[in-house]
C-alpha cells in the first residue's frame, strides 16, 4: 500500500511554533524531505526518519523522490518553513499528483513569516496587506515591480519575502526607490530576521532607512501603509476600531 | 505585580491547529478574553480559567477590561480566530498599551485563515497574493474596491476575509462583478467554510459561479491568478517551478 505524502509547514523554525498536525504529519512518517537547512531544524527532533534532501533549486526532483518513496510504501513528510502553500512545495506536489495516482496528498498549514514577523514587530498587517517575492528566479522582475507598485497604489501593507540574496543584493532597495516614488520616505517600514530562530532581530525603521538596510535572505520585510504608526518600539498599523473612524 | 498580556492566534478553530506557544500562553494565563465565539472554542479545553467576553462591536471595551485584569496582576490571554495580528486583537491592544506602561503585552502568531483554508482547496497560493476584507465597518467601500481592482490589475491571487454578513449579503457578489469587469468568468476560485471546524466545506469553482454563491460569515474565499488551475479537486496556482519557465 502507498504511503500518504504530506507537504508540511512547519512555522518559522523554533518547535513551539509548529502546531500538532505538523508535527504529527512528520511522526506519522517514515521519511522527512525537503531543503536542507528545514530538515536540518528537525533531525534532532525526529531523529529516527530517513532523510531526503536536495538542493534548493532541485524542487521537482525533490518532490518526484518524495512521491517514489511514497509509492514504495513509505509516508513522507515534505516540510516547508513557514507556511506549506506560501511559496512553499504544496502547488508543484499538487501539480505532479496526477502522475502518482496511488499516492494521497495532505497539505498541512503553518505559521507563515508574514504572521509570524509581524506578531515580533507588533502589529503591522492589521489591515489588508499585499505578500510580494522580490525573488526573480520563476518570475520576471517587470511582474514583481509591477505588483509592488498596485500594492503602493492600494495603500496595502506589504510584507516582502526573499527580500535578497547573493546574486539579488540590491533588488530590496530597488524595490525602496520604486516604493519611495510613491510613498513619503517616512513610511514606517520594518524587518525582522531568523524569526523564531536562534539570532532572532527585527527592526522598525523608516522607508528610507529600509532603502539602505543590508537584508539577507533570512530577512523578512514589512512595509507599512499610510497610516502605519511606531508605538514605543512596536509597527503598528491601526485598523480604525478605536475612534470609531472609517479606514 | 502586574500580568501579561497575550495576544493570542488561535488558529482556524480545532486544537490541532494551535501552536504549542499559543496554548501555552493561555495555560499561564488567568483570564481568558475574547469574542465569545472564539472563547466558546477554548472553555472546554482551558476550564479552570476566569472569562472575560464583550459582543463584537466592543473591541475597545474589551482590551481595556484586559488590561485592567492583568494591570490587577491577572494574566489574560486576549484571543484571536486565526492570526492574532491579521484582523485580529493585536494592533488596537498595542495602541492601547502606552496607556498601561506597567503591563507586558506579547503576540503570539497563528495560523490564519488564508493559509489554513488554502491548504484545504490544494495550493492557492503559491504566488504573491493579497488578503482584503470585505467588511465595511472600519473602512470606507470605496478603499475596499480600489484595492479589489489594483489586486486583479496586478494578477495577485486574492484572498478575501468576511465576504459576507446579515447586513452586507451582496458584497461578494459586488465584488465579483468588479472582477468580471476585469477578469474571465472562468478565472479558477474556492471558498472555505468552517475551517478546521466541525462542518468543514470546500469547493472548487469558477469566478462566475463564485458570484452567485451565497457565502456567509465563516466563509473564506479565494480567487486565482490568471495561472491558476483546477487540478482534480484542488485549486492550484503554479509558481513556475515545473518547466524552468518564469512567470
Amino acid at each position: 500500500m502507498a504511503g500518504i505524502l504530506y507537504v508540511v509547514g512547519i512555522g518559522p523554525g523554533e518547535e513551539a511554533q509548529m502546531t500538532p498536525q505538523a508535527d504529527e504529519a512528520v511522526r506519522q512518517s517514515q521519511v522527512l524531505a525537503g531543503y536542507t537547512v528545514y530538515v536540518d531544524l528537525l533531525r534532532e527532533r525526529y531523529p529516527d526518519k530517513e532523510v531526503l534532501t536536495t538542493a534548493m533549486t532541485q524542487e521537482e526532483k525533490r518532490c518526484r523522490l518524495a512521491f517514489e518513496c511514497c509509492a514504495g510504501g513509505r509516508s513522507t513528510a515534505m516540510v516547508c518553513s513557514g507556511d506549506a502553500g506560501v511559496y512553499g512545495m504544496a502547488g508543484l506536489i499538487l501539480e505532479l499528483a496526477p502522475e502518482y495516482p496511488e499516492v494521497a496528498v495532505r497539505v498541512i498549514p503553518g505559521v507563515t513569516a508574514a504572521c509570524a514577523g509581524a506578531a515580533v514587530l507588533g502589529a503591522p498587517l492589521m489591515h489588508d496587506f499585499a505578500v510580494i517575492s522580490l525573488s526573480d528566479r520563476l518570475t520576471p522582475m517587470e511582474t514583481i515591480w509591477k505588483r509592488l507598485e498596485l500594492a503602493a497604489e492600494g495603500d496595502f501593507v506589504i510584507c516582502l519575502y526573499n527580500p535578497s540574496s547573493k546574486a539579488r543584493g540590491d533588488y530590496l532597495s530597488m524595490a525602496c526607490d520604486r516604493l519611495l516614488a510613491r510613498c513619503s520616505g517616512e513610511r514606517i517600514c520594518g524587518i525582522v530576521r531568523n524569526i523564531g530562530r536562534q539570532g532572532q532581530e527585527y527592526r522598525v525603521m523608516t522607508l528610507r532607512e529600509l532603502r539602505d538596510w543590508k537584508a539577507d535572505m533570512f530577512t523578512t520585510v514589512f512595509v507599512g501603509n499610510s497610516q502605519t504608526r511606531r508605538i514605543g518600539d512596536y509597527m503598528v498599523t491601526p485598523r480604525g476600531y478605536r475612534h470609531g473612524q472609517r479606514g
